[in-house]
């Protein structure tokens, strides 16, 4: 069974032709550029798709499903992209039916995180679980729910948006417009803020950042010994613990997935020691099995996070 | 079609017939009275069972599902009870085993908050909608999730655990062992020890409670005006809108249905404050369809609890 994958990502679009064990046959990737006018960008789409699918031998009448990943919120139901940040224009643009007229294959779309949790899950580190709680932190941090073997998306496809789940209530303001956010103490974009303001001079992540200090100065500092970096660490360790204890408490998932800075940090940095305080703070039964992950996928995850969806939407 | 529930409470075991549409056909309750010895207490459940059936002019054989409203947490896989605080010698209780085998029909157990999550949406507050989040709040508190037309139990069936979701990191110590969970702030026990210290004796509270204040005294002063039992309030919503902020950017559901203390309070004093407090911490397109609703049920739960478990194992 043939399967497409369009990830719509904010500064590149992948496709990629693949099948239901997760093998990627082919894929392209080009600059998101979005021109202002969502339909001629579906349309542009479109063209790379269909010449990805000939180019590789295969014809588009073959492909059983075609899943596109692409920052929410969303209307799953109507198919529509409401008002992402990351693409200006694409305000209630018509994804689903724009592709499915294009190209005459079933279309589905999900929200970003939603199709990476999903990859996670059919071919990722989430494999054979039940349930599974993905979550990416970068710039900002998005996440994804895999209940019972299917995605829950809830409504506009913001289930999962943990990243602003206040964490501290009315506590620091969140580039949401919100505040105590999640994001708002260890997101990317905050944290490299913070850098701004509190890495000492003479600290192995000054050194390494050569004026701007960033997340993955820290990471390398920490994983050097550097004190600075290690209590910053601390710091971040301590607000994912606090999300991972209300999320167990919500869901009882199998596994969390953490993605790139979590992921990056790796184990004796970060993934051990949340570890430790998240069983410290639930129950026993809710701790024990509790397994906290790496991603598997990250480079592969733009190829996979749209066969995902559209293997999902075959089943 | 025919469903057998039985809802085994701290205080009551209700056993009801019924059907797919919630019509209650016949039902009777006994005290709970846990002997010590699980099997025997399952054995009389199922003679109770068995001549309600009977006497009520069905036949044991008519019913397609029986279903098992029972204290948490669960082995679902196994059908087993593992160890409920209110039913002493309940440990690793077999009670689908012995209940299919004394009554000869297939036999489903779900926890109760689970349960009644899911017989809001079946039959109460929540029907018609995709997800639904519940919440009873008497002594302690429970939750129940249905997500995508399904109860999400997670593992130990303990999902939906909200009470013991930390809304204040390292706070309050609650009686489950652990810190800064919610029912250590607005569960109706540690409300109570609270009323105990902080009751004015001069307050329309302490003159309702003749010496021992509880959550139902400050409901009916807060109903008089009295400025204490409405400042009690605004603590009690403020920890529940928090609460419902956390699990809104968690699960993006359509419906919160609120049982017991918010549902008493009703309108004016609790579920307006509450969805307005909620509205202004959340993103407007969650928080504008959002709908936070009393339970329906209540009095009815205890024999459509297990009914609606039966009748979802019947899908």
């Amino acid at each position: 069974m043939l399967l497409l994958g369009i990830d719509v990502g904010g500064t590149k679009v992948a496709c990629a032709l693949g099948d239901a064990s997760g093998q990627v046959l082919d894929s392209r990737r080009r600059p998101t550029e979005a021109s202002g006018d969502p339909v001629r960008d579906l349309e542009r789409m479109a063209a790379d798709v269909r010449s990805l699918v000939e180019e590789s031998g295969h014809r588009l009448e073959d492909v059983a499903a075609v899943g596109v990943s692409v920052p929410g919120p969303l209307d799953t139901e109507r198919g529509l992209v409401l008002n992402p940040p990351n693409l200006p224009g694409w305000d209630r643009a018509p994804v689903r039916d724009v592709l499915q007229a294009a190209l005459g294959r079933p279309v589905t779309i999900e929200n970003d995180a939603n199709a990476a949790a999903l990859a996670e899950w059919q071919f990722g580190a989430g494999q054979g679980t039940d349930s599974l709680v993905y979550l990416t932190m970068s710039t900002g941090i998005g996440g994804g729910l895999v209940l019972g073997g299917r995605v829950h998306a809830g409504r506009a496809s913001a289930a999962g948006e943990v990243g602003h789940l206040p964490i501290v209530w009315e506590g620091e303001p969140c580039a949401c417009g919100l505040a105590g956010c999640v994001e708002a103490y260890i997101g990317g974009a905050a944290w490299t803020r913070r850098l701004a303001a509190v890495t000492p001079a003479d600290s192995r992540v000054a050194a390494l950042a050569a004026g701007e200090p960033r997340p993955e100065h820290v990471v390398a500092a920490a994983k050097e010994g550097d004190a600075f970096a290690l209590a910053e660490f601390e710091r971040f360790n301590d607000y994912l613990a606090r999300l991972l204890v209300i999320l167990t408490f919500t869901l009882a998932p199998d596994v969390f997935v953490l993605g790139t800075i979590a992921r990056a940090a790796g184990e004796t940095l970060c993934l051990g020691p949340v570890r430790e305080r998240v069983r410290a703070h639930v129950w026993d039964f809710l701790g024990q099995d509790l397994a906290i992950v790496p991603a598997a996928l990250e480079d592969r995850l733009a190829d996979l996070a749209g066969i995902s969806v559209a293997l999902e939407a075959t089943r």
